[in-house]
């Protein structure tokens, strides 16, 4: 496995690939990987012939009063990790991707004005701006995103159109612990207290799954339904919990056919989130 | 020459030349060719072994109010222009450069707000986005650029730099008529009577120059003698002079080194720019 630090390396690297008539498929993560970035890595390793993993924490994604300078980092295990599965190269940027004078961010007008954005105003600016930076820089033909950050991966497919970029985005179920917390980097903050109270989210939308299986279609009812199970935990503050069109993420009133059910809250420090596609039954998808 | 209308199409004969060891220069233009063009393609013809020129009247940059539906067209003449001076390729994409559902914008943060991006709010919002989809369709090796629109020449070489693009950025000085107007499509727009009034933004230029030379450094005193020059004229409206660093486009007070003197003017209906370098004699550049 190589490991690339030099831009203008992962750059060179990346074009002589192409000119071998070789496939190049993307994985970009913040490190501190877990089964969800394995699951991508794996896929990843189907749809190409030399798979690329970054492990970058992109400073321009985080808030003023968020995680940065404590996010989780172990790059010494994450390499280990991407050895064992497989990956052809990790691209591991120093800190010049974001040299003195930078000031060209790309953003989306209308996909961040929903769920996670709403909180987090910077976020989407910074990985949007990070993902065009590094889909220059590794120019792949496909890149994994996860369906876990569901808005993220929404936000990429439209980036892709819109700006022309070459890339075939591929989302990657959600992976899951065995009780069913979807798996992230920062359920490493949890404590012993609150790891059971995560289980919330998921019950949450399981719980409106089975209002759609039993024939509800108004939003509104199944959102209170799932905001009384998050709130049935005191140490649980509810960010939003959204059933919206899972292309544009507009928020529905009465669902039909396929609609998106994605819920966020902080349990005490850590912000959580999960999704999942609702189906009314007997609609055409 | 080919010509090319189809964005996948320019992608992959892009990507075919790449592989073959041909290097691409490209010429991004809005048609409308003039001598100031034909100089950034000959440029380009010196840099690379295939000279793609673009042709498209990019919406995104005009603001509302502002010359999108008049500005001046004439395809047939700028192919027949192009094939003249031996480019090999031209890309005349259609309007799905900008499809149903199109939201995601490049944006400086520092540099349009100085010039004419005070007086034109999208303009370099629009400029820098489409470059940035021309880039990821042509993907070339060289990027051309006249010096008349230095402002965007200066977006253009740092967003080059914020989003990695694998791209040398060349500017090229500006082609004058034999009187000294500096070449520009708009000129189309002035009547017989305005013609010869537009030549003050040149004099207005050169006046500061012979100040520069003859020792003065206060940018003010010089600012103000342009602008005395420009409003003899009673049909020019000043829109902007301007002394200011060149790489950072901020004003300067006291002339040291090499800055960029600007200047901008509505003559009747139509926006004129003119700029050009002063250079305080005997200091080390």
């Amino acid at each position: 496995m190589k490991v690339i630090t030099s831009i203008r390396e992962m750059t060179r690297f990346s074009e002589n690939l192409r000119c071998q008539g070789r496939t190049i498929a993307f994985v970009p993560t913040m490190g501190y990987l877990h089964e969800g970035h394995l699951a991508l890595m794996a896929e990843g390793k189907t749809k190409a012939d030399h798979l690329v993993v970054s492990i970058f924490v992109n400073p321009a994604q985080f808030g003023p009063s968020e995680d940065f300078s404590t996010y989780p980092r172990a790059m010494e295990q994450d390499l280990e990790q991407c050895r064992t599965i497989g990956a052809d190269t990790v691209f591991t940027p120093d800190s010049d991707i974001y040299p003195a004078g930078f000031q060209t961010y790309v953003e989306l007008e209308k996909l961040p004005l929903h769920l996670c954005g709403l909180s987090r105003p910077v976020f989407f600016k910074g990985v949007a701006t990070v993902v065009t930076k590094l889909f220059n820089i590794v120019n792949p033909h496909f890149a994994l995103f996860g369906e876990k950050d569901y808005q993220q991966l929404a936000i990429i497919r439209q980036l892709v159109i819109d700006l022309n970029f070459d890339i075939t985005v591929v989302g990657v179920p959600i992976v899951r612990e065995p009780d069913g917390l979807a798996k992230s980097s920062r359920n490493k903050y949890l404590t012993q207290k609150e790891r059971p109270h995560a289980l919330l989210l998921y019950r949450s939308i399981q719980a409106a799954e089975k209002m759609v299986k039993d024939g509800e279609i108004d939003a509104q009812k199944i959102v209170d339904a799932a905001t009384e199970i998050l709130l049935s935990c005191p140490d649980i503050t509810v960010d939003y919990v959204s059933i919206c069109d899972p292309v544009t993420l507009d928020g529905v009133t009465s669902i039909q056919g396929k609609v998106l059910m994605a819920v966020a809250v902080w349990l005490g420090k850590t912000r959580l989130i999960d999704n999942r596609m609702l189906v009314v039954p007997h609609t055409p998808e």
